[in-house]
Parts: structure tokens; sequence; C-alpha cells
């Protein structure tokens, strides 16, 4: 077992290690523990002129249940997303100094002025061009880990190394599968059940069935494989850009132990199925009771069209990025302009049916989210509702998806009030 | 380097080795190598009773030309294919003996009774039953080694290990990428010059590429990666069975070393590409001239309607046998009928596409092959205008495919008196 740090040990251990301490001024620098995950520890190290990094160590066991072994090795995975990001995706990730394979830890760039995104969502933010930006991130990832860019050798031989196969296992098990049976590990607010009762249907299984097939054989590119609101950084009021600056990145995306080779569009989808999240707790909020969810009269919807906008911002930066990429380069001439326009195409079909996939899970499966859960039981059902019906209807309908603003149409039209209007 | 046998010193190699010397009386064998490949040596060893076993040992160049270095590591996929076929396949492949890594060798059942398929049909040959078991053989093979029987971790873990970069480069190269370009290596008949020149164009090139993404990035199981009619051998007159005999095998699958886990349709389609040269030999045999392709009067068109049934009767025991074994267990239970529906309908397509590829590489590519060499230089073009034309039509076309007999239709409506008899 590797030995664990703590605040003090740490501070030794970058002393002890100059491709480190280099960052810092060691002989001021003090450490805390700030990881809230349940596999790492995470020291923040700040000298006494407020330069930092960060140390990421993998707890070999469940940080809520010592007892609850679980493998070391997921840190290796993480080195490997760090790397590939720093290296591909121009500043929307944080440097990456370095990997201790025998302590199981890596170094990097202190982003403590940066917020977690879900955290700045759930307090009612608004970030323009967040969005975007993380579609080119997955853009810049994809494009520079893929065929697209790179020789076939190069890829297959770093697709053999980035297998995951236990982090894989609990995407495999919470996301495509537990959530569509009976299972001890899902759970609801009782005014949801007749949603969840109604997931267990071979109909909406074929479709899941689909998307972790895929999930499971297309080793496409080096993915993040967790691209939630939790695992992005936004800027904060200690680190705000101007409105008009198109250069600076508006976004960091961190924690990439879920890494491994597979389809770009779980990336995305995984971000738009926490953007519906984010939207169903904006209804709830506005909403005074289920009748009147996303009714507008004498409402405030400015912040709900913004979030509902974020489908189509995440794609077009991500379609723009990836096309601007291509256009440059392409490792392979046969990949000719129809066959990148039909991989963008199937990329956004499967990215819609993550989404829903994602939707589901966190509403009634293992692994809940503070947007709903810091609702109020009533407000957190109407949510829960508006995230299954508009999941369900991506799981049903992602197939014949054609743009971001088709993805958008569909949950609008799983908002109660959007129904009736149609009705 | 590894060290290389000769006829003399593979006898006494097999004598210092139990496990393999246990096949055969060592004091009374001898050897000769009777391979015909540029990358391996193949010796059969026999001895005084007949009792044999096969060693195939890599070479470290190209026997044509040993300035020409090549990996010797191909040994391992041989080994790995011929390991999961023995295991999985049910007597359709040799029995494996053993690997020695260090020696780049393997050990295998004498088979010297059977006869190559290939050579068998450019004598005439008639070989009922043999498609269907090699879909069989595609089947088990597949439902073996993938997500359908096995547990996603072990199958993550054996796809990294059965990485096989430099020959799936070759196969990268020679089927998905030269015909399609002005390429060296390329060589064709001068009365297929417009066909072939025709090939050179974007719409087609997207579906090569379309192809071509899935072979490089669809890794659902391990495949033979070579499947045509030079890798199997059926049954000869030294060891025939009844035409009522559904038990015992009709063909071998040998040579595993282009195998790699990728897209199962691939399997099927190399051989449905040899299918349509065998079949375009015999149009071409049994026409007077280019006029009278396919025109059936005074002539004997039996076989020519063995060969052009082969699509379905491998597709068939392909379909009938995966559908038993999915049947009996699925490792993973939101695989629903639907998806398996689907799932099958797919590989058909990816199938009939491949097809097309193997059928322009094996024309004007790198690697000609005795079906169409062995003609005189008129019905080689004869033969060679049949497979073009269906090859190109089975590649604007295979996403359409929803059945065996789309495949053979699209065949036999590129015979020129077809088209005539439809226009």
């Amino acid at each position: 077992m590797t030995e664990l740090l703590n605040n003090e040990t740490v501070v030794d251990y970058i002393a002890q290690h100059p491709e480190f301490a280099k960052h810092i001024d060691v002989a001021t620098a003090k450490a805390k523990e700030i990881g809230d995950g349940n596999l790492n520890l995470v020291f923040l190290v700040k000298d006494a002129d407020g330069r930092g990094l960060v140390v990421k160590q993998t707890l070999p066991y469940v940080r809520s249940d010592h007892s609850w072994k679980v493998t070391e090795d997921s840190i290796f995975a993480e080195a490997r997303g760090l790397e590939a990001a720093d290296k591909y995706t121009n500043g929307l990730s944080p440097k990456f100094y370095g990997l201790d394979r025998d302590r199981r830890l890596v170094v990097i760039e202190d982003l403590s002025d940066w917020a977690q995104w879900r955290e700045a969502l759930d307090e009612g933010s608004v970030n323009p061009g967040a969005a975007r930006d993380v579609g080119r991130f997955v853009a810049r990832l994809a494009y520079g880990t893929s065929y697209f860019s790179r020789e076939p050798q190069d890829v297959q031989k770093a697709a053999a190394e980035s297998i995951n196969p236990e982090l894989e296992q609990i995407t495999e098990d919470l996301i495509f599968e537990e959530p569509y049976y009976e299972h001890e590990h899902n759970g609801w607010e009782p005014g949801a059940t007749d949603l969840v009762l109604a997931l267990r249907d071979e109909e909406l299984r074929t479709q899941v069935a689909k998307l972790k097939y895929e999930f499971l054989t297309n080793g496409e590119a080096l993915l993040h494989g967790d691209l939630h609101s939790s695992s992005l950084f936004v800027r904060s009021e200690k680190n705000p850009v101007a409105d008009d600056d198109t250069e600076s990145p508006r976004i960091k995306a961190y924690d990439f132990e879920f890494g491994f080779y597979g389809p770009v569009a779980f990336d995305l989808g995984i971000l738009w199925g926490n953007f519906l999240l984010a939207q169903a707790r904006e209804l709830a909020l506005l909403a005074d009771g289920p009748e009147t969810i996303g009714v507008r009269e004498g409402k405030d919807f400015a912040r709900f069209d913004w979030l509902i906008s974020l489908y189509e911002e995440a794609w077009d930066g991500f379609e723009t990025e990836f096309r601007r990429l291509v256009g440059e380069h392409k490792a392979d001439k046969i990949f000719t302009d129809a066959f990148v326009d039909g991989w963008i195409a199937r990329t956004l079909r499967f990215a819609a049916g993550y989404a829903g996939a994602e939707g589901i899970r966190r509403t009634i499966g293992w692994a809940h989210l503070p947007d709903l859960e810091t609702l109020g039981p009533d407000r957190k059902v109407w949510a829960s509702r508006v995230v299954l019906t508009a999941s369900r209807a991506l799981l049903e309908r992602f197939e014949e998806v054609g743009s971001a603003a088709d993805v958008r149409r569909i949950v609008e039209e799983s908002i109660p009030t959007s129904q009736r209007s149609q009705a």
C-alpha cells in the first residue's frame, strides 16, 4: 500500500522533489487537504507569496469506508489525461507538473482562484463562454489523441496503455445498467416512482444498450470520461475576464481518472446531461407548484434561457474547433470532408443519447448531485420529473437528432407547460 | 534475432520439448519446410506412423528480401488467435499445442490431409457446407471473445493485449488507402484502367473511410483478421465426410497473425470478397468473350450458382450460430433481443462494405491472388471488370444492405449480362 501524505509530509515531499519545488517557495509553504472525493487526497500547497500547486494522491480505499479497497492505479489514468489535456487543449486544463508512480500522486497547477462550475451554477451563476470552451476542450482532446491527427500505430498503442477497466466498470454499471432494473443502488423521491418504474422497459433498455455498446467498443479518442460540471472550473470574482475577451480560457477541466479511449460523444453527452440538471433545478426554483413548471408569467426566465442555450453553445464550440483542427491537418487523407461531416453527425446523435443516460442516473441512480439534492422535497420531485421526462425522450430519440437545437427542443418539449401548449 | 529452425533442428527442438514431443514419435520423425508465405517458416514434422505436428516460426525479415526487416511479434497474435479459436470454435481451427515466446514459434495440429480452400476453388471444387462452417467459426470466435459472453474488464484487458499495430498497418494501407489513390503498389491489366481510375473519387473514398474508421476504432471482438480462402482448409479426398454429416467440421481456419480486436464484420467481409473473386474467375472461364460474361446458353452454370450462393450460406451459418450462442447466455442482460437484432444488421452492412474493399484491393492493389492471376490475360480482364464493378457497388451501397441476399443481388447486377437484361 502506498504511504499516504498529510498536511505536514506533503510539504517535505515537495521540498525533496526539485521538479515540483521550483514552482513555490517551499520554505514558507503550507498545505491543506481540500479533497471532497471518495477516491483521492487533494492537497493545496501555497507559499507566503501566494504561489501554489496541488498534489492529488490516490487512496487505496474509499474515504468514507476504509474497508472498501479500490484500485490505486486510477492515478495513471489521471496522469495520462492531465498530460494529454495539457499538451492538446491550449490552457483548458491545469498545467501538469508530473506523476510519481510509486507514491501514486500527480502534481498540478494551483487553480484555487477558479470556482467549481456546479457550485457556481447551484448558486445561480451565469457563465458566458464557459460551455463554448468545454466544447473546445473536447474537440482538442479528441483531435489530439485520435486517428484524425495521429498515426494509427501511435493511437493503437496509446489506447492499449489507457485501458481503465475498474473505473470503466463503475460507469458501465451506474450509467448503463442499474437505473433500468430494480437495484439496491437506486433511490428517488416517491413522487417520481411512476417515471422510474416506466424506465424498466425493453425498448428503453435497447436504446441504452446501443449507448453502452458504443461506450465499450468505440475506442476512438482519449476521453475525460467524467466531464460533468464538478469536473470543471469556471472563472470566479477572483480571476474575472472581460466579456469581450475571446482568447483567455473560461474553463479548466480536471479530475481525469475516468479517462480511457472511448467515444468522443460520451464526454459531450455527460456535459449535456448536467446542463439538463441545472435547467431542471432552475425551473423548479422558478415554479410555485408542479402546475407552473415552465410558466413564464411574472417570472424572470433570463437565466433559464441562458441555461437552455448551453447545448448549442457547447456543441458549436466543439464542432467549430474540431472542423478548424481537421481543416488544418488530417493524419489520413482518406478522411474526406464528407466523412468528417458524417463523423460529426454521428457524434452528435450519440451525445444526445448519453445526455439522457446521464440525466437519468443522476436523478435515480447511485450518485445524485447537489443540483437536485439541495432543493426542498417538493421542488426536488418537480425537477426530477423534468429530468426523467427529458432524459427518456433523449434516449428514445437520439438517433433522429440532427442538431444541438434538436436536443434543446426535445428538452423543451419535456417541460410540462410546453407539452400542454403543444397539445 | 531469433535463432531460426531448419528441417534438422526442428526435430531436435520438438524432442527437447515434451509438451510437443508427446504428439509424435520423435525417434522416427522427419521434417519438411512447407511454408509459402513471406513472413514465416512452416515445418511439417511427421513420424513413421504418420502422426504429425506443425511448427510455425516467424521470420525476422521478408523471405523474398532479407534486407526488409519485419516484426517477429506477429507470432504472439498468431498464438492468441490459435488459442482463442481452439477454445471457442469447437474444432474449426487447428489444435493449439503451444507458443515458445523466445523462439517466436507456435506448434499446432498437423492438418496436411486438408486442402487449402483457394487452391481447391481454383481447381474447380465444390465444397458443400464449408461456407456455413466459416460463418460458424466467425460467430463462435466473436461471441467467445466479446462483451456478448465475457465480463467487460476481461474484454478490455484482452483487447489491450491483442493490439497488433504493425500488421494492422498493412491492412490499413493495402485495403483502405492505396487502391483509391495513385500508388506504386497498385497494378492491373490495361483493360481495366477505366474502372481503376474511376475509383479515385471522393464519394467512394468517403465510403472507404467509413469502413476504415470502423476497422480502426470498433474493438468489439478478437478477429482472425485475414479470413480469405488461403487462410482456410477444406476437406480433401484424404478426409471426406458424408454429405449428410452435419456435425463434423468442414473447415479449419489458420494463419491468425493478423488478429486484433476489431469489427466482426471485417472477417465476414474479407471472406465474401474472396467469394466474389472465385465467382468472377468462374464467369471468366465460362465465357467465350467479354460479351458473353454471364450468358448461360450452352454453358454449365451449376458451379457458379453454388459459388454465388455462398454469401447467404456463410451469413446464415454466422447468424444462426451467433443467435444460438447469445440465446444460451448473454454476459449483459441489457443486451436485449432488439439490440442483438440491431447489432447483427449493422454487422451485415459493414460486412458488405468490407467485401467490396477486399474485392478491389485483390484486383488492383499490392497483393493479387491466383484466382485471377492464373487466368489468361483476356479472361483476367473480364474477371477483373466483374470484381471491380461489383466491389464498387458494394462500397456505394453497403449501408442499404438488409440481407445476405442483397449482397448476392448487388453482385449479380454487376455482371454485364445481368445489367443488359435489366436495362
